[in-house]
C-alpha cells in the first residue's frame, strides 16, 4: 500500500534530507526508522527532492510504501509520537500505487526570508537571514524577472559538472515586504545545488548597489559561478509548497 | 540623565535577568556590559523584575542613569550592535529624573503559552510548553477565577520563608484558545518565585482532570506549596507589558 505524507520541519540540527548510509542525522533517515520500527522490516521512503543541510520546510512531501495497510491517522500518530520534535507530520493520506513524492513533482515554491533591520527579531533568528544594508525592493524585483523563464542555471549552481542537464524553468519569483521583513518566492520546476540561495545573494548584491541588473546576463550566457552573488545562509530557506 | 529602554529578549541561553556577580550570563549583565562599554565608565541598570532562568520577555522594561547626556536613537542602535541577537532594543526615550524601572511598576501580564496538541509545532518549540492530554479550557477559566483578588499566594511559589510578604493582588486571568495553542495571561501587581508556573501547572493539572477547581482554596488556606501543582517549564513563560 502506498501512502503520502506532509511534513515540516527545522533544518538546523539536520545535515539535509537526503540519506546518505545509516544512522546519519538526515531527515529522511529519522522517518525510515521510525516506520521501520513501526513496521517491524525496513522501509524506505522517496522525499520531493533534495534540501541542503540547514533548510527548513513548511510542506514537504514524502511517499512510501508499507507492507501492510495501515489507518493513515494510526501512521501520523506514530510519528508524532516517535519523530523529533523538530520534524512534525501535518497529514498522512493513502495514495495512488503510482504516486512518487519527487517524480511526480510540476512545481516547487521556495521561500527565502530577510530580516533587513538594525533590530533583532529574538524569536525568528534562527528562521531568517539578517541583512542590515539598505535593500531597493523596487530593483530587485525588476532584476527578478530576468530569472523567469527557461535557462542553463549552472552559473547559479555550486554542484560539480556532471552530464546532467542544468537547465531549469522558473514561473515567478515575487518579493514581499512585511514590515522588516522581505520574503522572496521563486516557483519553478525544480532547483539546482544552492540555486535559490545563489539566486537570492545577487539579488541581494543588486538591492545593496554593489552590483548592476545587467551583470545576471553574464551570468547566463557565460554559465560562470563566480560571477554571481554570494551563497545566502541555509537558515533562511524554506520549501513551502509542492505541486504535483 | 535617566534612560528608560524596552527589550525584549529570548532568555532560553540566560540564568534570568538579575546579576548575581561578574561576567554572569544574564541579561541585565549582558546590557551593563554593553553600556559601560559605550561610555567608558560602569554603567547599572534598573530592571521591572526578575525573571527567572529561561523566561522571555515581548516587552521588558529597563531604566539607567548615563553620566552625559546621548541621543536615544544612538544608544539603542549602539545595543543592538553590540548586544547578543537573543535581545533586541525595541525603544530607547529620555525618562523622568525619578523613574524607577522595578520601584515604578504598577501592573505586569505574563502570557503563558501551551502547545496543546499530538502535532508538533516545529517552528515555536521553544517557546512553547508542550503538553498532549485532553484539557478542558472551560473548567481552567473557572477556576482562574479563584485567583483574582487579594490573596496570600506563599503555596504558589517555591521561594524560601522570609519576613516578606507572599500577598499579591491578580488583576485577570485570560484564558484564549488559538487553535492548538492555549495562552494563559496573568495581570497583577506582581509575582512570587514561580508563582505564574505553579499555577499554570495548577490549571493544567484542573483542565486534564487530574485535581478539582476547590483545591486551590486549600492551597490558599494552607500555604503548602506541595499542595499546588507542578511547576510547568520556564520556556513557555514570557513577560508581555509592564505599565507604570
Amino acid at each position: 500500500m502506498n501512502y503520502m505524507i506532509n511534513i515540516s520541519f527545522d533544518g538546523s540540527g539536520y545535515s539535509g534530507w537526503q540519506r546518505l548510509k545509516e544512522n546519519d542525522n538526515t531527515i529522511q533517515g529519522k522517518i525510515e526508522n521510525c516506520l521501520t520500527q513501526m513496521c517491524g522490516r525496513k522501509i524506505t521512503v522517496d522525499g520531493c527532492g533534495r534540501t541542503d543541510a540547514g533548510v527548513h520546510a513548511y510542506n514537504y512531501v514524502v511517499s512510501f510504501l508499507l507492507p501492510e495497510e495501515k489507518e493513515p491517522c494510526e501512521i501520523k500518530s506514530y510519528l508524532n509520537r516517535y519523530l523529533p520534535k523538530d520534524i512534525n507530520v501535518s497529514e498522512c493520506k493513502r495514495a495512488d500505487e503510482r504516486f512518487h513524492a519527487r517524480l511526480n513533482v510540476r512545481k516547487k515554491t521556495y521561500c527565502y526570508r530577510i530580516w533587513n533591520s538594525e533590530e533583532h527579531n529574538v524569536f525568528n533568528r534562527r528562521y531568517m537571514y539578517e541583512f542590515d544594508g539598505t535593500l531597493d525592493v523596487e530593483k530587485m524585483e525588476e532584476a527578478a524577472k530576468l530569472f523567469c523563464g527557461t535557462f542553463d542555471f549552472a552559473g547559479f549552481s555550486t554542484g560539480k559538472k556532471t552530464k546532467k542537464s542544468t537547465v531549469r524553468t522558473i514561473f515567478s519569483v515575487e518579493i514581499k515586504k512585511l514590515g522588516s521583513e522581505i520574503q522572496i518566492e521563486y516557483t519553478g520546476t525544480g532547483f539546482l545545488y544552492n540555486m535559490v540561495r545563489i539566486m537570492t545573494g545577487t539579488l541581494i548584491e543588486i538591492g545593496n548597489g554593489k552590483r548592476v541588473i545587467e551583470s545576471i546576463n553574464e551570468i547566463f550566457e557565460t554559465g560562470k559561478r563566480e560571477l554571481a552573488g554570494y551563497t545566502v545562509p541555509a537558515k533562511g530557506l524554506f520549501l513551502k509548497e509542492v505541486i504535483y
